[in-house]
């Protein structure tokens, strides 16, 4: 029988022992950067915008002028001058006049606010009406209150977005140091197994797990490398393994992992590197091992293709993410459960869910039925310590 | 002065007239397929497992001849054989026997249940003694459980996901039908604006927005043809418009929108296509253009990066989805503001904030600052008809 580990311990151990060596750094371009993690924190080289800038069309004033107008009594400037889009405003604004400036043209030297086109009237003669006041700094943006030179915008670790993108161009950054894409070793084990590109013979299924984990990887910006299927022998699973765990940063094999004649990843593991865990207290997800090969973490995922799929996401993705200096962003939300479910195995149980809203219904499923995943979009946790839940309770509940 | 839109009418009135069409359908591998979107409806060519399958390692029997046995009167049956991974069984099981299955094996013909090995007791001669009753169907999958011959189980439009991936492995499915990539045009209108490769001059700004919408184009599988800059003048973004729209399904033309003597893009649109909406009833993002031009879809983007984010976000992005079949995620949780926010412009206002569990702190934004929606990881609205918001209120707030 094996011993069982609680998942959170099991994270807490890959996390401290895996988690804190990165990736090696590589500069990317700006294309190439979106969704990657930055390996270094991005520090403004200059200020964003570095004139103060108009966000309107209209005049370029200077506040005082127009103190106390009003309807009544308006301020009348002189229009001196015109900012061209792209080109620099050096001309001193003096007081009494009034410089015109494009949406997104630079302010005159002395200008401290704008004033919209259609609160000003044309008198003639380059004279114009001002009938409200206007505040130092009204509409418009200052040197540097975007980004002020000096200040670290985006830190190591964060995932470039939309917007990051954005920024990284206002900031003229074009090449982008990202930390490198961890490299993970994937392969599954098992007699029954056939390549989903293959006919089924009586007694097969079809090989999962490879497809679904590679896809799991590079969505975490993994480089994934599929050795395939390798069968239930000792010598070409362990052959397998030396081969691969060279050239990987984690190795992910499925299978082979219980305490059966035919599991051989127990002993394989003890052979070629340490066993830091062999089950977890987990349903479902028990035959799981986790163990190091040439400093590198290996999983011994189980063959079932949604224990596998809840053991990568929960143990396996953390250490890929934090390779890349970055945390799995909790994408829990608060919902009701539409009925009861029952759990009384002494262990913790993921339950797939559908989410609508703030109700969560349980998505039946058996161990290895993919498929039911696929039905789902969210999951919970029953704690091992609670023999189930019930109807109406409130449980966090994890998106997929 | 623009007749402007309310946003939800401008959203309804893009879907309607565009969203209708979509992009046509190509077959990609299974590695390709993931994060595309299905452009049929994937049916089960076959049962799945297409035999019955043992979840545990242990005994294949009839249930009815362990029925009343117990601790002390246990039933006996004799092991008339054993299934092999990956081999079919087809030696029909009789009546007082029991046959080795190990986890994933196949039962044979008439077993109707499994026990697991630990609740048996080899009496030696091939006679083990079972203590407890199995229920039919107990410890194992049946045929056709996962997956039934010609269900449908996963439909048109649907996003490729991780457990989707494995559940098209699962049925063979190497050839997926997905959407084609919509094509995007994106160009930048502005004298002001450079490359973000080139050295500012002063009065200049860098180009933010062709990178920042390509990203966002390709996270929705979208593919970008980015024209990069065109100058404020009205040939020059005319030609531009012309040469792109033939190539294009949507085109994003940012800058040049609003009602000043260098915004040529109304102009522009009337003499290419029809302008549908000039003007939106949102902050930012009020001079927005929606048009048509050869029946494709023109939007006239603001010039400033921040309400081309969520203008984009909010009128183009669900129309890249429909294009592929998809609508958006809503990605929306219910939080309470930390601190008041004023409106008061009889617009809606989007307002960028960060979230943190079920609590939302405004994040302050002058239009234009890109970076500050990198500092934030959600928004909200304000309705166009309130002045604001209280402390504390509660808010619908969309994740970024």
């Amino acid at each position: 029988m094996l011993s069982v580990v609680p998942i959170k311990d099991a994270l807490e151990l890959v996390l401290n022992r895996f988690g804190a060596k990165k990736t090696s750094t590589e500069m990317v371009s700006l294309i190439e950067a979106h969704g990657r993690r930055l390996a270094e924190d991005i520090i403004a080289q200059e200020d964003v915008p570095d004139f103060n800038r108009s966000t309107v069309d209209g005049f370029a004033v200077q506040s005082a002028d127009l103190r106390g107008c009003s309807d009544s009594i308006p301020a009348l400037l002189q229009k001196s001058g015109e900012s061209l889009m792209g080109q620099p405003n050096e001309t001193a604004l003096l007081p009494g006049n009034c410089v015109y400036v494009p949406t997104g043209g630079a302010l005159p030297p002395g200008a401290d606010a704008m004033v919209m086109l259609e609160f000003t009237e044309d008198l003639g003669g380059g004279q114009f009406a001002f009938y409200k006041p206007a505040a130092p700094g009204a509409n418009l943006i200052l040197r540097g209150e975007d980004l002020r030179q000096g200040e670290a915008i985006l830190k190591a670790g964060r995932k470039i977005g939309v917007a990051d993108t954005g920024t990284l161009a206002a900031l003229g950054v074009n090449s982008v140091p990202v930390f490198s894409k961890p490299i993970v070793g994937i392969l599954s084990t098992g007699d029954e197994l056939v390549p989903p590109t293959e006919d089924l013979q009586p007694g097969q299924i079809r090989d999962v797990n490879t497809d679904m984990l590679r896809a799991a990887v590079e969505e975490q910006n993994g480089m994934a490398i599929c050795k395939g299927i390798v069968k239930d022998d000792y010598a070409a699973l362990r052959d397998a393994c030396m081969d691969l765990i060279p050239k990987v940063d984690i190795l992910l094999v499925s299978g082979g992992t219980s305490v059966g004649e035919k599991d051989n990843m127990p002993k394989i593991m003890t052979e070629l590197g340490e066993m830091l865990i062999h089950g977890l207290a987990v349903k479902p997800g028990k035959p799981t091992i986790l163990g190091e090969m040439e400093g590198k973490a290996v999983f011994g995922l189980p063959g079932n293709p949604v224990a596998a799929f809840f053991i990568f996401d929960y143990l396996a993705k953390p250490l890929i993410l934090a390779m890349q200096g970055g945390t799995p962003e909790a994408d829990t939300v608060e919902a009701r459960l539409t009925r009861a479910v029952s759990s009384n195995h002494g262990r913790e149980e993921f339950v797939l869910a559908r989410l609508d809203g703030t109700e969560a219904e349980p998505v039946p499923s058996k161990s290895g039925l993919i498929s039911t995943v696929s039905r789902a979009n969210a999951y919970f946790i029953i704690p091992r310590d609670q023999e189930g839940l019930p109807k109406g309770a409130l449980i966090q509940v994890t998106r997929l």
